[in-house]
């Protein structure tokens, strides 16, 4: 299981189509993830169609894999089917608070990250659209998703045109405690982050964003504070409306 | 990858130990899972101590598994190391917020499907404790996690000691939706579960718990309104409390 160890994010891709049984197969390492207690709280959305795709891209950023890559992936925490079963055999549901949120929400990410397994180890190329969670409303819309499915993790496959390096990662012993949470102190937080910020890509990004440390890349550039509190609100709205929030 | 498309989960362990190796080489794993931005807002804590899982345990609902596996894995969303990063290096945080809770629980959650993956894959067993979200508060306590790490996922691993039949699944079709979300009716749903409401499986669940019909089984004994509602404001409340909820 060589993929395991050596993902990297592909974000060109070529115009080869991704056949039905390999997307089957996608599917099926899907449906095998664990989910709680089995009542697989998500649902898949496979969205092949070009006018469906040129519309979610500009919800995505207009990262440009989002619209270019011939699969695009949208995994919905889904209370809606369970529900409507429960409703349907004359047993009271209670999914449609946070806690269920937050389980089906799992279910739908674990669902994910095996179908991107299954596909990284038959030579296709995958990447996580972050932004799904930006524009969950906007993108509910688009898919015509119901009351009770939240969209939580978009991902884009096919076959890749580029073969880009793996991106560094935090020394394992940073990200790992044992036993117990050890926290941080001055001395471990500039012993983790040293690699990196020493780096070469480092040093090419401060200089195109013109900041002095890497941390400012991320807090004035990438992410910023409003920015965040922005589509938090967003979000928070969605899940309020939906009854998943108080 | 076999393991992807026959992953079942194991609740009885041997006692042949995991070696420091084959630990290490799962970390590995998880760490190179896909993230948010590369930021890796997760930590992972190992609690092989027998003291602390045997204080672990009631937490999970005593489900013995938790206490018989050797490893007891809880991956947690960390919003704090990269905060105190930050702050470190004179960059305003903004990620106190709802939005990136779920961006590192998506991380955590990733990270924690791969470390499932490898071990699998070298011959471990696995299996989830969903329970990690219904006593975060109490399960932090012990692994002394501090304000902006909040537990999300935890799942036990180990060398099994019994080979239980894989557990079935809706049918694909009643979960992946083409293009955009077709929404369900009532024949659908009949169709969907029939299956498994036709199985020798819920005939012994119906006799045993003494119900009419599946869905009752799971409203009114595995997941009841009540309890669900009573563990989901638990959580709200440790979010509000770290400031990730308003």
């Amino acid at each position: 299981m060589k993929s395991l160890y050596f993902h990297r994010s592909v974000r060109k891709y070529s115009e080869k189509p991704v056949d039905d049984e390999l997307i089957a197969q996608i599917l099926d390492a899907a449906i095998r993830a664990s989910n709680t207690g089995n009542m697989q709280l998500y649902s898949i959305i496979v969205t092949t169609d070009a006018a469906l795709r040129s519309q979610l891209m500009p919800l995505h950023f207009n990262q440009s894999m989002a619209g270019q890559a011939p699969l695009l992936f949208t995994f919905c925490a889904d209370l809606r089917r369970f529900t409507l079963w429960c409703q349907q055999r004359g047993a009271e549901p209670g999914y449609t608070n946070f806690l269920w949120f937050m389980n089906a929400a799992t279910d739908a990410i674990l669902a994910c990250q095996n179908a991107c397994m299954a596909a990284e180890e038959e030579g296709l190329g995958i990447c996580y659209l972050g932004t799904v969670l930006y524009n969950a409303r906007e993108i509910s819309a688009v898919l015509s998703l119901p009351s009770g499915v939240i969209p939580v993790a978009s991902v884009v496959m096919g076959y890749p045109d580029e073969n880009p390096p793996m991106t560094d990662r935090l020394p394992v012993e940073g990200v790992v405690h044992w036993d117990t949470y050890k926290d941080y102190d001055k001395e471990s937080i500039d012993l983790i982050y040293k690699e990196r910020e020493e780096s070469d890509e480092t040093a090419r990004l401060l200089k195109i964003n013109e900041k002095e440390n890497l941390a400012q890349v991320f807090t004035q550039n990438r992410y910023k504070k409003a920015d965040n509190e922005h589509f938090s609100e967003k979000l928070l709205e969605l899940l309020r409306e939906q009854g998943f929030l108080p």
